[in-house]
């Protein structure tokens, strides 16, 4: 039996759609780029520049659109023409301006869950984090909202710490195996894998072998499984 | 009379050099593109997207590097060559990487006010405050950092809040009079104005008129000041 002092939860396609949104921009990007090499070629060298770049842009859009921007110069060896890039800066503010979505069964979840220390753990750009927050309509729900620059276990104990929580207390609820679940497990919580249909990979990576680890198919099923491991 | 529960402190401009790598990074974006226009029209325009696109990329390098991006393509009406836009993107991973250099007497000021309750807040890009809190030296000189998308009234509200802090036992310091002295002195707080000679023009703001508003013109004075206040 373990008792639960505060649940976190992950934002972006966890409580609302977030990879969509890129891979319908990076479908626009290959489009863009399409009389100079073929889509896949172009989603893949986006990819290896984003990934490249991780350390010092961190996660989120304007990274994303730094990458793009990047990778066109790179794959017509600096011949794109101005009036594409714009194009894609375009993409990329129409990202940051993208409505948010809840996913099915998150308000319901939500509702069920009022009464625990809900606290949002997030990471990306600080202010497009902060704009989807306040346009789901949900920020009222959570006691607190963590906004990371990387879900390292070093990051998750930082955040514990502050809110004097300890990790047996604590679980986490998130769509990466990387980052909502793994360090989660690795300070002595309980991660809550909920994998959506779309996600990048670089957020993959093996399920640990561990009774801490659990798995849903959607948010909705989050309250009863927190009562069951309580019970 | 005041006794201070927690003093906070500003980080760029305030601990360590930065507006001064914007200025030397938009000169040679004036200099890349001196084809096209004079300097200070470039400078101005420049100014003018970076204050237009602040609502979408909040502060930082990222948002930097994307106005000069778009300023370039602006100001060419397209024509900019791409291996122009790639020197672009090379100057800001160069400022992404610039090493933290501490102002005069920082070091000093941080050791006469060891065992105060310290705590960090900037606003800008997550990913890069980290990196220079960490290169700093300083992280371990304070209680908590707080790196905020923006530095608003509501925003130092919720830091005081999560701290458990009372604006009239609070103090911040900072070079900013539009970021880290007005929102302070209007929750009730205390402000500390520590001009840098370096500033954008856009943290520039008329004084308030409170009695809870200090100058100094280097953070050497800081903790004589606490203490006077206090005494």
């Amino acid at each position: 039996m373990t008792a639960f002092d505060a649940i976190g939860l992950d934002a972006d396609d966890t409580l609302w759609e977030n990879e969509s949104f890129f891979r319908l921009t990076e479908a626009e990007f290959c489009a863009l780029l399409g009389d100079h090499a073929d889509p896949q070629m172009i989603a893949d060298r986006l990819d290896r520049t984003e990934r490249a770049n991780l350390a010092r842009y961190g996660y989120g859009i304007k990274g994303f659109m730094l990458s793009m921007v990047q990778t066109a110069i790179e794959l017509t060896d600096g011949r794109i023409e101005g009036h594409r890039i714009a194009r894609i800066l375009d993409l990329g503010q129409e990202m940051l301006a993208h409505p948010v979505t809840l996913l099915p069964g998150v308000e319901a979840a939500l509702d069920a869950l009022a009464g625990r220390r809900l606290i949002l753990v997030t990471k990306g750009d600080l202010m497009d984090q902060e704009r989807k927050i306040a346009a789901s309509g949900l920020a009222d729900r959570f006691d607190a909202v963590e906004i990371l620059a990387d879900k390292t276990p070093e990051a998750y104990a930082r955040v514990l710490f502050s809110h004097g929580l300890r990790p047996e207390g604590f679980a986490m609820a998130g769509n990466s195996m990387r980052s909502d679940v793994i360090p989660v497990i690795e300070l002595g919580g309980t991660g809550i894998f909920i994998p959506h249909g779309m996600t990048w990979a670089h957020e993959h990576a093996d399920a640990p072998d561990s009774p801490r680890l659990h798995e849903l198919t959607s948010m909705a099923a989050l309250p009863d499984l927190l009562a069951r491991l309580e019970a």
